[in-house]
Parts: structure tokens; sequence; C-alpha cells
């Protein structure tokens, strides 16, 4: 980020686009003040914005050239107590994108700059406001659609999880200086690092990323969502059970208008975890282009999911075809980290269940009818079973992020290097450079390292007015 | 509007919806503090609500039983000194919809309902914060698309109809008055009330109304947009025309992201007016389903417009051709308010104009290159005079709001026959009954006279949130 930039004034409206009862328009920056001031006469006739207290809202006119603009509330943000940690003014106006977009205009007639995407929250890593892995939570928190995304995206924000990294980042500091330090009294042969400890810390290090690291892929699906496939014959009922379950959940979510508008199609949340639907081939298209069982055209997207769905008719389905279907599924998918529940449906046109069907309880089995939304509860407990076999406590710190991931991949290696090294008793400046690299890669996660380039990627990912 | 409807605190997103840095989300109503106490912890420790004073916003966290769901800014509105006139609050939180939906949940489960579109605004009205017109304007500043659409609702906005409406009303309900005290006093046969003096009173009165109500085919235009229909035989240029306008004004406008998303395909703003160009047959349907001038086919679509283009490709058009298509427009349209601007196009593949399209300049002709973007501005200024030439000091009182219209129609007609009524020296008490018609139809412009039925109309058109 170069300096000069830091020192433009920029805008944006922080609120989404479209018509609505308000609008808010964010300024940040030096000239913050002295731009609101020159678009914004108070009610009641105080003129200087300057003679209003920090976040104290005041009712008044945006005006050009004595005509108005619209009436809103303006609330100043004296630096550092802002978010981006700068002077900031937002305006709440009334929400007509029309009006919005003249109120833009001025500020940027007056002399700011429309804000580039995440340029808010860079402002507020830059200004020390927060560390780079807080400013990714922001991001995610916004985009957060389930109970879970929510809560790792908010544990994450509020430096959970940049002060477990610290703390580690901070242990293999202490050592480097000590080996530095060696480096400067090499002729004497002494060792202030202990390589005992060394490893010890090493170890406790090693072992503590590796947790991180593996967490990443139950991270990485609570924060999407857990992919699931529903396969099966034509006619079974794939839409009428995902419709079954849809139902069984929109029942509890509360009838808000407006806050399902978002909602991506097919993605379900249960017990605040999001599923997300994978849209295999005859869920969607005509049925009848699928003739065979579902797995062989739909390989590709069984790949996708971590939870397999296997639907059948109950009513017409022999144990031999069911065994058929798994034996191609553990030839063609492994296990991989992948579970299949199998569920046999249209139970409603059966008298009872055939008793030699009694032997699918071996594997996992429920018999439903996604007609009469029999047992669907049955199916979302045991859809939720997959995420909570992961402790709750353990949750606060998952990986959520590739980059982090990456991150983390890397310190692992460079521990893995330096623990070597000490085993083989190689020179001090060769292990400094393998604790260097450790403390690089940790250091980028939350931005004690880092560069202009990791910025732009980062931030340009955010939505503008964030 | 029942009174016990107005005891409930009522919450909804006052901010459009989608994914952005920042959500409002309302309270209104007695409850409205408690409410905000059951959920939010300021940072600090301070603990209840009451403690901060009214308009400064409280940076916490918003917890249900322990377990923080989001950290916002949060303000206190106290009554009167808020939007509905009632304890207010808002809170300011992570843009993201379903951190949205667990704050309105939680708002829920601690005593509010969600609000009715408009409720919020209702509640301004039902307890003097606006008059009924004003409440109106808010709907349409908020929907204002354009320089003129949004002046009119500000001015409505901001009283200056209701002030014209309510000084109107005064003078009929003083003399209305007189009239009452008259029938007290009817067999001593005074007259309190002068005829000479009403009728100079109703005569100016009823100019005034005819005024107002003349004024709104211009106000609904221009708050809806002007509609221009553009004509031709396939492939003079019609689509290039459109863009090559649409190209003029863009470049005037500053490149803001976001705020163009919402632009209503085919509406052009020039000069700060909406100009919505209808879709005429041959525009977007494949150019050679027509065969003839367009006038025949596209005769419904003229009939929508209040301007009229007709471009003709001048290096292939024959004054003849021209002349029959003006013969057949006259027979068809005749004039009706309806302007007709011809485009001569294509100037470009002409060496000069010819001579004997002179005679065309007693028409209104525009040469223009729609390809070459030649002479476009010549089009949209004269695009704009057809507005303008309604001088700007009255724009102040154009009537945009059909009820409006209507209501000012009733009292029109009220006046007229109470005028009627006094040369035919009808008896005062037939004379009181057209004067409190004429009272009740501009007291509900304002909304000293209304109705539930009335508010639920007017209301429920608003969105969610206002």
């Amino acid at each position: 980020m170069k300096k000069h930039q830091l020192q433009d004034t920029i805008c944006a409206p922080a609120t989404a686009a479209g018509v609505a009862a308000i609008a808010i328009i964010r300024l940040s920056g030096n000239k913050a003040t002295d731009i609101a001031d020159g678009m914004f006469k108070p009610a009641g006739g105080q003129k200087e914005l300057a003679n209003f207290s920090s976040h104290k809202m005041i009712f008044g006119h945006i005006v050009r050239e004595e005509s108005l603009i619209d009436e809103v509330l303006l609330t100043r943000f004296v630096a550092p107590h802002s978010y981006t940690g700068e002077d900031m003014v937002e305006v709440s106006c009334h929400g007509s994108p029309y009006i919005q977009q003249q109120i833009l205009n001025l500020m940027i007639e007056l002399g700011a700059r429309m804000a580039h995407p995440g340029e808010f929250t860079m402002r507020a890593f830059l200004n020390g406001r927060m560390d780079l892995s807080q400013a990714e939570a922001v991001a995610d928190l916004i985009s957060s659609n389930s109970e879970a995304s929510r809560k790792m995206a908010m544990n994450q924000m509020r430096g959970h999880f940049s002060k477990r990294i610290m703390e580690l980042r901070q242990k293999i500091l202490e050592f480097s200086a000590l080996i530095e330090l060696e480096l400067d009294f090499s002729e004497e042969d002494v060792e202030f690092a202990n390589r005992d400890d060394l490893l010890d810390l090493l170890n406790e290090t090693e072992a503590e990323i590796n947790a991180l690291r593996d967490s990443f892929s139950m991270g990485n699906v609570l924060k999407l969502g857990v992919p699931v496939a529903i396969i099966g014959k034509p006619n079974v009922g794939k839409s009428t059970l995902l419709n079954a379950i849809l139902n069984e959940e929109r029942a509890i979510v509360s009838e808000i208008p407006g806050t399902t508008r978002d909602a991506i199609e097919d993605t379900i949340t249960i017990g605040g975890v999001a599923f997300r639907f994978i849209d295999t081939a005859g869920l969607r298209e005509s049925e009848d282009t699928i003739e065979k069982v579902g797995i062989g055209r739909t390989y590709e997207k069984i790949q996708q999911a971590s939870i397999i769905l296997y639907i059948f008719d109950a009513s017409q389905t022999s144990l031999d075809e069911i065994a058929e279907t798994m034996k191609e599924f553990r030839e063609r998918v492994g296990d991989e980290n992948k579970r299949l529940i199998l569920i046999a449906n249209k139970i409603d046109l059966m008298e009872e269940i055939p008793h030699h069907f009694r032997s699918l309880v071996d594997l996992e089995t429920i018999f439903v009818s996604a007609k009469r939304k029999e047992n669907i509860s049955m199916l979302t407990e045991s859809l939720l079973k997959t995420v909570e076999q992961h402790p709750e406590e353990s949750r606060d710190l998952l990986v959520t992020n590739s980059r982090h991931f990456e991150a983390l991949t890397g310190a692992g290696k460079a521990i893995e290097a330096i623990r070597k090294g000490i085993t083989d008793q190689i020179p001090g400046d060769l292990l400094s450079i393998d604790l260097r690299t450790a403390l690089h890669h940790l250091g980028s996660i939350t931005g004690e390292v880092t560069s202009d380039e990791i910025l732009g990627e980062i931030f340009g990912r955010f939505c503008i007015g964030k």
C-alpha cells in the first residue's frame, strides 16, 4: 500500500444496493470532517461539525450550493475511535439509489475519491485497528450464512485465532533470538539455546500447527456449507426428499419477510450448519435421461461431496441391486472421508419393512417417506452427526482460510527442517534460515509480515464500502 | 389504525436486502429500550441503555444467553425525538443477511413484532411527526430516480404542498364557520358571510385548485419519467439512436460502481429529468417483422407517449414518404398534447443535406448521425424543452400523486357547486353541505380527515422498514 494512498479521503455506500428506507454512505480520511462540513448544514444553525462530539447523530441537510439534496442523520467518528482508525463520517440518507449517487458525487467534488473494495478494512489493518486475520474474518462474517460460519468468523474477528498464532510465533522468535546470539559469539562455541528445549518446543509447535492444518477441511466445509450429493435412479424421490428436508427446517426458521430472499438455492441450514446440496444429474434434468443407477453418471459430482445420500424406492428395490450399487460405489469412490447414507424411500407404499432389509442396518440406512415427510428428522440429525464428531471446544480454532492453511503448511515444513537440522547438528546459521522461514509464514497470517501484493489480493475480494 | 396496534413494538431491517458492509435494523415502540437492553451489552461495562443519551452511537455486543451474535453500533432515539415520534433503537450490524435474521429473531423473542410495510412512517403520521402528504412523499423520495422526481418529493416532504392545501382549506373553513353561524341565527335572517366576499374566495380557490390539478399530468410524468416512443422503419437506426442518447448522458454521470445497477432499462436521465423510452415493436423484435412505416403497428405504444421520435434514414427517404407518415400520424393520433420530433438519421452517409429537406425545418426536425453520435445533444436539449416549458417556480407545487389529484377534483367540483348555489341563492344549510365536502377532500390530502382504509392503502405500498 503506497503511503500517499492513505492520504486520500475515501467514500462509498456501506449498505446493500437497492431501494430501501435508509442507506449509509461512509467517508474516511484526513479530510472527512472538512468534506462533510462543505455539504452538511446541521438543523438548529450550529455550523462547524467540529463542535459536535464523536459518535453523535446530527440531524440536518445535505446541500449543494444552497439546494437541498436530502434530509439526513450524520455521525462523526473522531480518530482513532472509528472503524478505520481515521476521522470518519457516516451519512444516513433516504435509501434512494439516485440520492446516494448525488451525495457520493458531492463528496467526490469536495475532494474525496471512491473507495476500492475492502479499502476501509485495509485502512483499519494499516492503522493497527485489527490484524490481517481479523480483517479477513470481517469479510467472512459479512458473507456468513449459517450459525457455524458466523461463529467461526466471529471468533477469528475477535482475535482468538491470531492470539494462538502469535503465541506460537513468539516462542519461535525467542529461540530464534538465542540462536542469532550464538552466531554473534560463534567463535566461543557457546550454546545459548538448549537443543533439547528447542526440540521440545518444536514438537509442541508442530503438533499445534498440524492440528490447525487438519482442521482446515472441516473449517472450510463449515464455512462454505457441507457438500451433499443425492443420487439414485429416476423417480425414487430425490426432489421430494430435498423439499421435505427444506420444509422440515423452514418450519423452524421464523418467517421474516426479506431475509430469505438471498438464500442460495439448495443450501439448507440444519442446526446452524449449512448443507450445500449438489445438483446431480437427474435431480434437475428430465428424469428419464438417466437409465441406470446414478453413480456412474454422477461420479464427478460425487467427488465434490462429503456426504452422499443414496436414495432408492424401498417398495421396488432388491437387496441385490443395493449391494451392486454399494460395490460400484466402493470401487469408484473408495471411502476418501466420504460418508454414504442409504435412504430407503416410499415406506408409505409398504405394509411393513421386509424382513430381509434388516441386513441394511449394518450399513447406514434410514427408512423415510419423503412424500409424507416421515422420518425426515432422523435424516437431518444424521447429517448433523458428520459435523458434530468434531468436539465443540476445538471449533474455536478451526482454520477456514486457504491462505492460512498454506502459511501453516509452510511453517510446518520449516519446523520439520529445523528439527532435522538439530538432530543432524547443522550449524546455527543454517538453522537460523529455517527459523526465519517459520517466523515468516506464521507472521504472514496475522500480517506482522506482509506485502502490498498480498494485501491487494486479500482486500480486493471484499465488497465496496467495507 | 387500531389503537392497540400502536402499543406494539415493531422491528424491521431498514437497509436494502443483500450482503454489504453494514445493515441497519430498526425498533420502534414503548418497549424499544427494554428489548434492546435485553440483547445488548455495551462495551466498557455500563449496563442500562437509559444511561446513554439520545442519538449517541454505542459500541457493544448483541448477545443471546451469553453467546455473542455480533459486534454492533447501537443508537437510542428518545421519544419524541425520533422518526416515528416513539422510543426507537437502531442497530448497525455487519451486513450479513444471516446475522440480520438472528438479530430480528432475538428482537421478536424479546417481545417485538415484524413491522408491516410503511408502519414506521404511518406511526410518524399518527404521532403528528408529519402529515399524510409528507408521509407519501417519503415513499416518493426513496423511489426517486431523477433530479426532477427527487426535488418534487423533497418539496412535498418538507411540507410546501401541504402548507398551500392547508391555507386553502383554512379560508374555506372560516367561511364555513360563518355560514354555520348564520344557520344558528337563521330566524333573524342575518348574513355573517358576505356573499360577494365568498364568491371572490371561491373564484380564487377554484383557480388555485385547477392550477394544481392541471399540474398533475406534468407532475406524474416527471415522477415516473417522460414517456418517449421511438418509431420508424426497420434499419433506420432506432437502437443506435437510443444507445447514442444513453452514451451522451452516461459520460456526464460519474462512474460510481453499484449506483447504476438498479437503473431501469431504457430510462435515461437527461438534465435531471427521467425519460422513459417505450419499447415499440421493431426496437427489440426482429427488425423484419415490420414491413411498413411504424405508426400503424405501434399505434398503441404511441398512445402512451408524450413525445414521439419519428426516425428515418435521411439518405434514402423521400419527402413524400415523410409527408405521408405525418399525415397518418395526424389522422390516427391527432395532437392530444403529444409532441412529434422528426429525426433525420444517417447524415454521415450524405455529402450534404439535400436542398428540398429545408422544408422540414417548419416541422421539428433534427439531423443526426446516431452511428457517429453527431448532433445527439441537439436532440437531448430538444427533449428537455418539453419539460422546461413549465416555469421552474411552479414546479414546487406540482401534483404527483393520483390520490391528491382525485381529492383536488372532488374539492373543485364541490366549490363549483357552492358557487352555483350562491348565485342561485340557495339556503345556507345546503351551501354548508357542499362546503363540508370541499373541506373533506382538501383535508384528506394532508390527513386532517382520514380513515383506516385510506391509511392501509397508502402505507401498504411502502417498503418494509420505512
